[in-house]
């Protein structure tokens, strides 16, 4: 279970890397909103393989097809279907899979859990399956961006040893696009690029850190106590494969830091009380205060690399494995668009429940 | 909405902290588990206010009583509902809060959602929450215990700007217990007994790190792929109040590292297949691997200082604030059965749909 | 699990029959509701036992505490946790469940699905278990009023073989309460009165059909496909104690008519579209069409009576059984705030899930 | 909201009646149960239109196709994806819509609820919707024949004034299916295909009961206090288009008893503990106790007649209204595999609550 995500605005992902294809069902979508397959496609070819020098060829056009709650460029308020097939299959890099669990990666977790697992590719524990994450969080960005106005844009923070200042004025995704690192500055790219041209001549693979924020949340968003929007934030991220640490604001870094100098004074600004500071990146007692929230996603290298690893098979022999596959040297450019994504459903669920408690309490 | 946690063990918390009591009803635990009230007030014991020199002097005994669920020490498989009422209230030390919010509390958010919030103390902010959550992990701590031999401990890995080093074998309850600061060794609890008191005779807080672990737990628990281990923990730990960040297994130190280093290679050890290195943290593909999960969690200095702060009232006027009430200058050693408590939560959760599935697949 | 019902407006109930108490927690109220403890005693009172001469004599005053959530009068929009303690326990009386399950009561059932059960007493399955449902239930009551001038009310419509006609003019709880039948008019009520004293003479029991009304909902209301009013409704009504049918509008009854006959015509009345009858009983499609809702729901006889009968104990041994605990030789008087209290959760929860989707969509 | 059902095995559908396609993800379905489209296609064979001179010449194949969650004919645990392409569309015949609201149809609700609705066929409130249970509820099916052997079958009780008598042995779906009335004995299927002939020849439509039997669960399924076993069978059958009423056991009928003579005695039986007679319907405080489980489902006569009809448009105009879409005269044959899916999906979601708690319990 659990390939479901939301209580209002609610996404369901399905889909194994080699099947017939993967998507989502969006339940909970308001009615009457403007949306068409374009505007999911925009995100997929930001995630989709194949689109710069720096990525894995595996080479998926990740076409989305709306199957149902859209009529004439409108939402009805049903579900929304959405289905990208899979075309650029080759199994046959995946032999070696059958007969031993690749290091880091989920087979043999899988084959604990399900006592069988998809014979070829990594199932649902593909990258792949993000693909139904960024289709749904397209539509819940666009809700957010037209209903509220809030702005949501991820880049890159770090790769491996290196790491990119925050930007002063926060960047758009067109300026995050600029380049194929999705560094905040050219000067950030220029090191990142080098970190995974390193990488991949050694046939390695390197992590980094996504860095995403999100500008226009009135105060008033997230439940608590379980539901607070920074836990709800953290879920949603460490539910993208090889994601291995979250932080809200602050985070780790806070943890070192007096009260007196962390503590975000009150100030009026802009014609309502707002914080001097931002050390809680934008949710005190997990809920939005109007400020932009602010959140840093570290993702792990990938666990596939051309070296041989020494390791052992299912039967406990040991093996020198040699991976076939394409994959990526380094997986945070292609992450930025599915850390938006999450960032967007978390963020479209708690404003629907707000909105349902404000209605009421009129 | 959300003061619920969990789909088959499931939590739900009520209580203010001024108000007449605090509590959770617990539905889905397992009946015929032995089960009384002391094993609940071992756990809220090492939470409750005034236990040492280094905590508020708030003192409260924090005294569970069970008003369903169990019979003759036994549970019946119906919801456990506990209670502990509030006694030492001061009301009067908040009178500041209702002209001005205090920086980093939820006064200002609570507000801005509710559009109301309660009259003293942190309502539902307040740490008094977590009361029910203790009581509730409790519960779940002894299922896994005794159906499962999982043994969860946590320890307070980082006080301010001091770290202690990641102890050799992992420390049980009882040894963490011999020190006031619950750090895992003697050296650590000198250099966190120092940084504590130092904030506190500065008038200030200071922030740190909880360390937790979780023991055999066997390969196949955790739902992907928005329901992964990790992020259940995450969320959960998220969930806690002052919490800034998590990590899990390498965490961000992982996203500096390279594939080939980071990769936990599989051997054969104690009659299974095992890793030989735990980068992961236990958990792979959002599934437990039968190794020791390992989690880190971030807690920021308390909001609530003895020194004057300049801020601004809920007009936006200018104002400095003066705390009255009692609270702890360092808040990670009364975390630690929190966090513990949030853990097993999870894990329970984990538990019991992972043997659904086994049971149905039979 | 499931002893929560509900999406937005939430409850979750606990206590078992012969233990401390039983009770309800209340989450997702909306915050800044006119709420105090009389207004759930208002209809504790009607449910409870002792109340007139037609119902048991096992005498509680059920006396409700909030014990959180609510404060100087008014809701916070936290969770309202409310408890009831047991008080008139005769334990004793229930020595023969011991060594064998009663005729068509839950012992056997519970013994098998937790292999253990409430040593005296239903436990969750008595219909003390309904007094956390009728707390909550007064609450919701109390929101659907104020907020949208929803009324909701019900009354007894047969006991045995003896029906009430429906009344013209729909009636309120005061007039319903003119009887301790709990008839709707004054004729009903002398035959009823026969009926239930006849089955009491006969140290027997017999059974009824509670009618209930929802007026003044919106359209609008209810979620399809799986979430329609009429779904939820039915899932309330079908988990009260004894009940063994539902209907809708024209209900069984319907599914012998014509569609010529049957269809509900539109009209303008009252300056909106309505139907010029209701069949339908104010819902078509699953969502509340304006018009009334109407629906019926049966109970069977209560299962304890006076009299011996011949069954067997948990070893299939025949014996022959006698009951000694005190009870209602029929339930439907007592089930009437029952019914309304589980109307009265649906249509809160049905409410606030359409506030968050019409305010998302403007 | 609420195209979701199901706790542990959950169904999610989608689709309007004239967009792409209808089908569902079903989350939660055990590892390695073979399965196959053809399991699938059986039951949708059932339910499609054309499949008999009694129903709509709407002619769809209904194919089937499974998009995820299988592979080489065995479950893999993950999402299981089914996509049904919708065919035989004529737009057309439904232009009248735009202007009035069907009576009662769900035209007036869908645009009261979401400002919007499908241009044409009835979106979300089509029978096509159902084509989506229906395939999952072959999935939950083969899980509990293969794993449980529990056997449901469905048939027509009554149609219009006619009822057939209760078969004394219960049928097949084989046998069901030998009368296109999918009436329980010959004599049954020669009175109802009449009454529906009737109703046709009069351009009418006519309403019916379906009865299910569910053999082969064993005592423990079902959640009190909510989750009772018959409030979620009520749920599910309410839920399906056209339900207007729900009986478990005695029903209604059971309103009108003494308690001496409704109770079902235990007896030895069988080599175990069982219910002489089964006015419980097999389920007793929400639980199944191990004998048949035994309901009946009132639906209303189909919406659409051919007759001229008198209403108002959506401004209330008075009109005359004429359908010109192709319609059975009597959906209860058809009903019978939906029925059977829903009790399929109630089953195997109470299934694996119940093997969750066993198994935790050992």
């Amino acid at each position: 279970m659990s390939s479901s995500f939301g209580a209002l605005f609610r996404v369901t992902t399905f889909g194994e890397s080699h099947g017939v294809g993967v998507g989502c069902v969006v339940d909970g979508c308001p009615p009457r909103l403007p949306l068409s397959e374009s505007d999911l496609q925009a995100q997929l070819d930001r995630r989709r393989p194949g689109q710069s020098d720096l990525t894995t060829p595996r080479d998926e056009a990740d076409c989305a097809t709306i199957l149902s709650g859209v009529q004439n460029g409108v939402t009805l308020g049903t579900p929304i279907a959405v289905l990208v097939r899979n075309r650029d299959q080759r199994p046959g890099d995946y032999a070696e899979m059958a007969k031993a669990p690749r290091p880091s990666h989920a087979d043999f977790t899988y084959q604990a859990k399900y006592g069988i697992r998809a014979a070829s590719g990594g199932g649902r524990a593909s990258a792949r399956e993000t693909i139904g994450r960024v289709a749904a969080g397209a539509i819940a960005d666009k809700f957010l961006r037209l209903r509220f106005g809030v702005d949501i844009v991820a880049w890159v923070g770090a790769v491996g040893q290196r790491e990119a200042p925050m930007p002063e004025n926060i960047v758009s995704r067109a300026e995050v696009d600029r380049f194929a690192t999705r560094a905040p500055d050219a000067a950030s790219d220029a090191v990142f690029r080098a970190e995974i041209e390193a990488a991949r001549a050694e046939r390695d693979s390197v992590g980094g850190v996504v860095v995403g924020v999100c500008r226009g949340a009135p105060p008033g968003w997230g439940e608590p106590v379980f539901g607070k929007l920074e836990a709800e934030l953290a879920r949603a991220m460490l539910s993208i494969p090889a994601v291995k640490g979250f932080e809200i604001g602050s985070g780790f870094a806070g943890a070192r830091w007096r009260g007196s100098a962390h503590n975000d004074a009150f100030v009026w600004k802009d014609g309502r009380l707002g914080t001097a500071t931002n050390r809680s990146g934008g949710i005190q007692g997990g809920i939005s205060d109007g400020e932009t929230i602010v959140f840093r996603v570290a993702f792990k290298p990938p666990a596939t690399i051309g070296q041989p690893q020494k390791t052992a098979d299912f039967e406990g022999r040991e093996i020198t494995l040699e991976a076939r596959g394409r994959h990526d040297p380094c997986v945070v450019p292609r992450a930025v668009p599915i850390v938006e994504a999450m960032a967007a459903l978390v963020l479209a669920d708690a404003a629907l429940q707000q909105l349902a408690r404000e209605s009421a309490a009129r």
